[in-house]
Formats: structure tokens, sequence, C-alpha cells
């Protein structure tokens, strides 16, 4: 019996390993939950799962979370620390569950104790893999992504050779304007931007998949998932989202991934790894689908995809930039302070007037990822980027 | 350096490898080539390629080779106990490149032998799968297979287990005829069968193509391969030929294989493996393309792949009557001696009216193949089998 600890298990990703976990009969046992703040499902959690711990991330609700599991015996803490306890300790999988910058810090206490990791949290490969990967090598801890376009790479490289890669290809559904030009996403609003045509997702990412940075964000994890030069990294769009992602082989084959768009695919994937578990998802019927579109993105209307290819290779401080600069103009487009074609015009302009800093520490990360916001923040409140801002 | 036997060195296959192994870079060295009758092109190879052996099916082809390669010290030797000889002799990799029938006893040399064989004969598996692969894990003899759809197959397997296989998909690209239906096949002539949309290939094969026979003939040899029921096995039409097969798992993934279609690809890959080797084929540009199309195989129209898909699981006898009325109703098209939608019909009735025999050794299945092909000649030559027949 695997045992799991799920951190982040009220968010979207700890909720569908929950979901795979009660249907794999008995194959899998709960080490430990965690929470941020939800306490009330958190609790519920526990008791049907029966870890042997629960965390709540944040201090003042343990008091409250020990008093809703007060009849059982399942110990409970509290805190930043115990988060990080928790993801170190022992376990078969760790699943890094965790949205944001929050994740971070569990994610690398799991890596420094040679844990395997089910990672789902996109911020800690693009602002720390130049901290994380290393540490792999060094502590024998294991990443599976379970992002799909990440899962999807990961399968279409078991057992052939890294060496042999001549191309990481990513999909990207292009997101609600991937048929507008330039032009015509000067005027987009927010309710256009939150209507993803295939995925259900929050809202942060679901702005980040209609300016396609969430691909470039993408791309950055790729290159250091897989140790790809920018050169080697290409996405294209694939409205249908059924094929996640093909790599090319130097003989000229290429290896696809396709299932249908449900996170769980993926998920049971990183859960059963080395082996599958029979999971009843949704099959994909080639023939009844009937057709599948590919087409290059459009760098001229989708600039911010192009802002994240640009920092593969550079020195790590870049990514931070823009990742945190994405942050605050998205939460701007997202309050109605920033139009959707200045998204991109704020993180170039952070990435021009930002001091890099060397990053080669957690701390050194918050303080490159506080400037670049506290920058971001003052540009967005100047406004006049483009004239089209609201 | 990798030593290779080239089994049919002066075919299509045969002369694809010999490019691969020009290109590869010194990779490779010739233990062997083998032709049927064509001497001067064999002659020609064996000066450039400087095998140890040269091989000539046809005995009374001996001196003459024999005094072409006088002034060398290339061995000649001819005949079918040769030639499996040859098949049976040291080397890393025997490519099985010979064409129909006559391939099958080289081959079961081969796996007497316990070599690692690149198979592209087709007809081989279909006939004797029954006694090849139990051969193979008596012997240790492996069986690359570089046919496009079952090589798409085996690198989709790779790293995985083949108890979570769920289904392997081959795709079809439905060949000239993949529009129509079957009252508009009533009426089609020879040269609009022959004029395949995608790949260039023999005349037999082509007809096979048009008919989806040679469909239903790689789902026998999947069968053998992969190890897997009827119910396991599927085919679509995917009029691009860009995705060559997909493997279901249990998961809910699927991974396939794309390339060109370029028989090097996969050869390539026979060549290399388990390593990858550089070649320079066309790349795919899944966005210049911009479209795959799936649809299903209209069984109405093509029974011959209905035809090929009841003898997987059933007797072996029936594969061996399959394969023999269909090369003699392929052969009488050809001729102008039978209308093209009367192939199946000829199948059909050698199906019903043919004495299944034990096809326990090789023997038995030429016995079957004889008695079949009587039975075919005899229904083309009484004709009338739809009333449309020419």
């Amino acid at each position: 019996m695997k045992q799991i600890t799920v951190l982040g298990s009220t968010g979207s990703i700890g909720t569908s390993v929950l979901e795979l976990v009660r249907g794999a009969g008995g194959r899998f046992s709960l080490s430990c939950l965690t929470a941020n703040r939800q306490i009330d499902k958190l609790a519920e959690q526990a008791r049907e799962f029966r870890p042997q711990q629960v965390v709540i991330a944040e201090p003042s609700l343990y008091q409250p979370l020990k008093e809703l599991l007060a009849d059982t015996d399942i110990e409970v803490a509290a805190g930043p620390q115990a988060l990080c306890d928790a993801a170190a300790a022992e376990a078969d999988l760790v699943i890094a569950g965790i949205v944001g910058f929050a994740g971070l810090a569990p994610l690398m206490a799991a890596v420094g104790a040679g844990r395997k990791i089910a990672l789902a949290n996109k911020e800690a490969l693009v602002v720390a893999g130049h901290i994380i990967m290393p540490a792999l090598a060094r502590t024998g801890a294991e990443i599976l992504p379970v992002d799909s376009e990440h899962n999807a790479i990961f399968q279409c490289l078991e057992g052939n050779n890294s060496l042999d890669i001549e191309e990481i290809i990513l999909t990207a559904s292009g997101g609600p304007f991937r048929d507008l030009s330039a032009d015509q996403l000067a005027g987009v609003t927010i309710s256009q931007a939150l209507a993803h045509p295939n995925w259900e997702m929050g809202r942060k990412i679901t702005i980040d998949s209609a300016t396609l940075m969430n691909k470039g964000l993408e791309l950055i994890e790729a290159a250091w998932l897989f140790d790809q030069p920018r050169e080697r990294l290409s996405a294209i769009i694939h409205p249908q989202s059924v094929v996640h992602g093909l790599v090319r082989f130097c003989d000229g084959s290429l290896l696809a991934q396709l299932g249908p768009a449900d996170m769980k695919v993926p998920l049971s994937h990183a859960l059963g790894w080395p082996e599958r578990h029979s999971w009843p998802a949704e099959r994909l019927d080639l023939a009844a689908l009937g057709q599948l579109d590919f087409r290059p993105i459009d760098r001229q209307a989708f600039p911010c995809f192009d802002l994240a290819c640009q920092v593969i290779g550079m020195p790590p401080a870049h990514a931070v930039m823009l990742n945190a600069a994405n942050e605050e103009a998205v939460a701007a487009f997202l309050d109605g302070r920033l139009a959707f074609i200045d998204i991109a015009a704020v993180i170039s302009a952070v990435m021009d007037q930002a001091e890099p800093q060397d990053c080669v520490e957690l701390a050194a990360i918050r303080e490159m990822d506080s400037q670049s916001r506290r920058l971001a923040a003052n540009i967005i409140e100047k406004g006049k980027l483009t004239g089209a801002g609201s």
C-alpha cells in the first residue's frame, strides 16, 4: 500500500487526488493532509481518509481544527514549519498541490528529504528551478509532473534516452482569444477572458491561458524538468486539447500523449507510476472527434508568450521578475485596473527596470519577487501604458 | 559496430536499409546480403558495402554472380538452404526484408538461431505467428517490427507494461477509395486502385491498401506481435498517414507515434534500437500540416477488413486461407480477371469451402496455402461472383 501525503488537499488538485484514492480500492493510504485555511473541508477529508496527521497552514486555525477532530486520534499541527515538516516526513509519494509561491517552501522541504513528488505547482520550478533541480540529484528526490502537458512529455520520454530529444512540443488550447488578432485583443473584457473553452481552472491561470503566459511558464518549467535549452522547446496551438505534448527524437519519430481534458488522467499516472492503474476516465474516441487542428502561436498578438520564452537560459532573477510582474498585472486586470493588452506591457516594463538579484537562496528569490511586485504595482498605478488602459 | 545481415537487399526495404547504413558513418557493417534474382544489383551493392558473403536465392544464378565478384574476396552462395544458413548466421541484426511466403523459411531460420530480427515481411506472422512467437520465447530471438504501424506501437510500448494495454489502434490511410461507398466501389479500375495517395509501395500491397485487407493483415500481425486478443485491436481511417499507431492504456492515457510517410524512419528505429540514431528524415511540422483527420472504417464498403479481423483468435489455418485467397484474388484483379468488389467474395468463398489443416509445421502451412490458392483459382475462373466481374 502506497503512503501518500497531500499538500493542499482542499484545493482542486488535492480533491482530485482524494477522488482517485477513493476509487483505487485500498491501494493507497494517507500519511498527511494539509490545507491553507479551509478547516471544515480538511476535517471532513480527515474523517473519511483517516491520515495520521493534518496540518493547517494558518497558525490561528490550530485550535478550531483540533476541536473539529477532538474525537479522533488524528494528530493536528499548524503553521509554516509544520507544513514543511509534513512535506519532508516519510511517505511513498508527496502530492505538491499548493498553488503559487506558498507551495515553494514545502516543496523544497520534500526535495531536501529525498521524497518522490507529484508536482502540480507551476511557480516553484519557474522561480526556483535552478535550486530545485540540482537538489534532486543530491538528495535522490524525484519529480513526477502532473500538469497535463509535462505529464505528457514525461510519458513520451519513458523508455527513451533524453540525449535523443530533438524537440519538446507543448500544445496550447490557445484560450478564449486564440482567433483574435493583436488589434482585436485591445477591447476584450474580464468575463471574456475568464471563459476558457476547454479546461475548468482558477481565475489566475485562466487569464494566463488567455494571454498564453501559461504556455510560456510551462516552457520554463519544461526547460528545468527535462533539462533542455530554449531552442529545443516549442509550443503550438491545438484548440481541441486532446494531444497534450509531443517529443521529437533525433531519428525523426515523434511520440505524443493524448487524453481527455481531465486532470485525473495525469494525476492517476503520477499516483500509480511506475505502474499504471485502471481508471474509468472518459475514453478518447478519435473517430468520433474527427479532427485535430494545429497552428502556430501568433507571437505578435500574444507577447506574454515571447516574454516567457526569453527568460529560458537567462539568470534566474529574470524568471522571478516575469512571474511576479505577471501575477500583479493579472490581479490588476481582474480588478478592472488594467487592460488585457497591458499585461504584457507591465511585465516588459518590470523586466527592464528591476535590478536582477543573485537568487541563489529562497530568501533572495523572495526579495526579487517583492521588488518586482512593488515595481509592477507602481507601473500599473501610473497607468498610460498603451493608452488602452481602463 | 553493429554487424547486419540484409535478407532481400535489392528490394524496397533492403535498398532503404543500405541507404541508412551509408548515411550512418561506419556504425554498421554488413555480414551478408541476399537477393532473389537481381545479380547485377546485388553485385553492385556487394562492391560498395563489402559484406563477408552474398547469397542468391535462385541456384542457377550462382555462377554468373560468382563471376561478377571474381576479383573480390566476397564469399558467394546460392539456393534456399544457403539463404536459411545466411539468416541463421552470426549477426547483431537480421533484416527480414524478403516479401511474401518466400520470406518465411529464412525468417524461421533466424528465429531458430536466436537472432535479433527487424521484420518487414508481413505474411510470415499472418500465416505462421503460432509457430514463430512461441519459438522466440524458446530461442531468445527478438522481433523489431519495421512496418510503420507496428513500429509505432512498439515505440509507444517502450517503458510500459504490456499488461496495461487497453487497446492497440492502427491507423489506415484508407487508400484511394476511402471516400467511396460500397455501391461506388463496384466500378473502380485497376489504375484507380493502384493510385495510393500517401505511400509508394508494390502493386500487391497497394491493392491491399485499397481493399483495407492490408490493415486487416496488420491487425493479425499486431495480435501476434503484441499478444493481444481481437477485442483489444482496432483500426481507424487517418487520411494524412501522420499518426501511425496509438496505444490506449488502462488509465485512459494514449500514446501515439507520428512521423513522415517515409519507411526510413521506422527502419532507422529498428537499426538503432535500443538506441536512436540521428537521421535527417523530413521533419513533421504539425502547424504547417494544420489538420489531422480520423474516422471509422466503413465495414460494409470494405469487407476484406472484416474478413481479416475474424481470423484473429481462430485456428491458424484460417489466416493461411485468407492470405492465400487474397493473393490469388488480387493477382486476378491486377490481370483484369476479377472485379475489385469480388476480391472479398473470393476470399469469403475460399474460407467457406477450404478444409482447415492443422498447420503446426511449415509443410502443413504450405499445403493449406496451396489448397486455398487452387480453390481461389477455381472460384475466380468460374466467375459470376457478384455479377460485377469483368
